[in-house]
């Protein structure tokens, strides 16, 4: 089969690669459509030390399952990325936290060959039906729409909070969706006009980073990705207020954490989500093509990994 | 008057200090006995900006009241630090949070002179009656042991949890007395044998720092005050865990906030807390003393403040 691999320096689109053996549980899905995530890149630069088939975000068909159950076949799904040991003696699996099983693997991140490929196979139990009115393309932000509804089950919103989310990107507009479910009173602010201009069709107030007031809010959402997002999110939140931390690469260098213990702030990190808020969501018929900058052939990989690449980029896909 | 006063450079012991005014609600303590604060030290080196009066832990004698109320005047009390500004405006004073008032003073730390001084005023709403069996070595330690109470109005504990506690300074050994009222499982972690062992007298499993198994908690509190020890906490916290970070000098240099995310633990920034329950704690008829190190006469007020910047000093106090 057709695959992206990267190969620890570089990654190619190869056509011999061998389609993968599905294990007891689990089933085939042909893919039809991938998302190209920040992760992805991530990965091509060495993060997580992946080797492999990248690729998470995707809708595809099953072909073919080694279970019992046989529901599933021949249906469209998308499924859970984290694959989790599910032993009685893992006190994660145990309690439905599968996500955090340590012994997980991870669709195209940990572990496991993903989504950037034409099959791949995740365990029956990870897959969800795609509502027949919901597009392949609408299924594909699926993954990254569960990261948005990750944050409701973490965080009460009330009809009283004042929310802040921090950052235009994909991310941060696919979380004002997520949030917009709730009673809460959005905020978006960012650097970008015409994609604040999403937020603002969705019901936001919203607000450009340079014309930001000083003003402090309940609960604030970083989905920059940067030190600088980090600490402007902080200086937004109020005393005894919720900083939520959204991604990865707000990591390292240089956080002052004197104003979370004297403002008494609590930081939820936030990951990956169960993807039936997500899937129940596209199916109220929410159209977000508005996200989404360009639809690649399989054939044409390299060259939608590099238009992900640019600066700014919306939602870049792959299509079988 | 005397009291020992901070110029922004220097502290000194002065003999000529006016008596200070009390304004309409405010009632003036005499001071029987004070505790140095690592925040004092912190001060003396510029900590806040402050300039005047530092110190406020303390127990004294209500001589005269500002108000119509005059139920504590001779009564021995302890008092609440931050001092609202009670406006109905004011949307935390509005709803009981106070200690988080944007206008606030607070006792010795900002815009308020503090109880290293005869006198001492503070709003009569401030004040709490010290039971008769409290001695007043014990009500001093109320300011840190209600700092420590704090934690359990943050976090909730259950008698499933297994909570580690990082550091055995004085504020990691209050804590372990505030926690030690749940039902939790505590485990102490620190570099003092002799320290750790006042932990275990209360009840807790005791482990030395370079003997720490890489074991992970559900909640963990962050008490020594290092970048080291918050990355320490930190990989001991386990996934969708609770980190407390109870002490502000936990700031600045390459905190590495990914795991937060990828493991969605969750920060608890933790500062001052009611007195309520750490006086009723004392009126049980604990014996803290142990973590006292020296009482000295205020006369030997600038020899106390070296004996409390020993490194790895118990609590040193000031007695009238």
């Amino acid at each position: 089969m057709k695959a992206l691999v990267f190969d620890g320096k570089k990654i190619n689109l190869k056509s011999n690669i061998r389609k993968p053996e599905i294990h007891a549980g689990e089933a085939l899905v042909k893919v039809l459509m991938a998302g190209i995530c920040n992760t992805d890149i991530e990965i091509t630069k060495g993060y997580m030390n992946f080797k492999g088939i990248p690729g998470h975000e995707f809708v595809g068909v099953v072909e073919e399952i080694n279970d019992k159950d046989q529901t599933l076949l021949g249906q469209r799904v998308v499924g859970d990325i984290n694959c989790a040991c599910g032993e009685p003696s893992c006190e994660y699996c145990r309690v439905g936290m599968g996500r955090h099983c340590p012994k997980r693997t991870t669709l195209g991140i940990a572990k496991r060959d993903g989504a950037f490929a034409e099959y791949l196979t995740l365990p029956v139990e990870n897959l969800l039906l795609v509502p027949e009115n919901v597009s392949n393309e609408m299924a594909t932000l699926c993954e990254p729409l569960a990261a948005g509804f990750e944050i409701l089950e973490q965080v009460d919103f009330s009809a009283n909070d004042k929310v802040l989310i921090v950052g235009d990107g994909k991310l941060g507009l696919l979380i004002n969706h997520a949030v917009s479910t709730t009673a809460a009173k959005i905020t978006h602010v960012g650097k970008h006009p015409n994609k604040l201009e999403l937020a603002k069709a969705n019901g936001s107030q919203i607000v450009l980073l340079d014309q930001m007031p000083q003003k402090q809010y309940d609960i604030v959402i970083e989905a920059t990705g940067s030190a600088n997002g980090f600490n402007f999110s902080l200086s937004h939140t109020k005393p005894r207020g919720v900083l939520v931390l959204k991604s990865t690469i707000a990591s390292s260098q240089n956080i002052d954490m004197t104003s979370v213990v004297v403002n008494e702030i609590t930081i939820v990190g936030s990951r990956c989500g169960l993807f039936q808020p997500a899937i129940n969501y596209l199916a109220t018929g929410v159209d977000l093509s508005s996200l989404i900058n360009r639809i690649f052939p399989f054939d044409n990989a390299l060259e939608a990994f590099e238009a992900a690449k640019t600066k700014g980029a919306m939602k870049v896909m792959l299509c079988f």
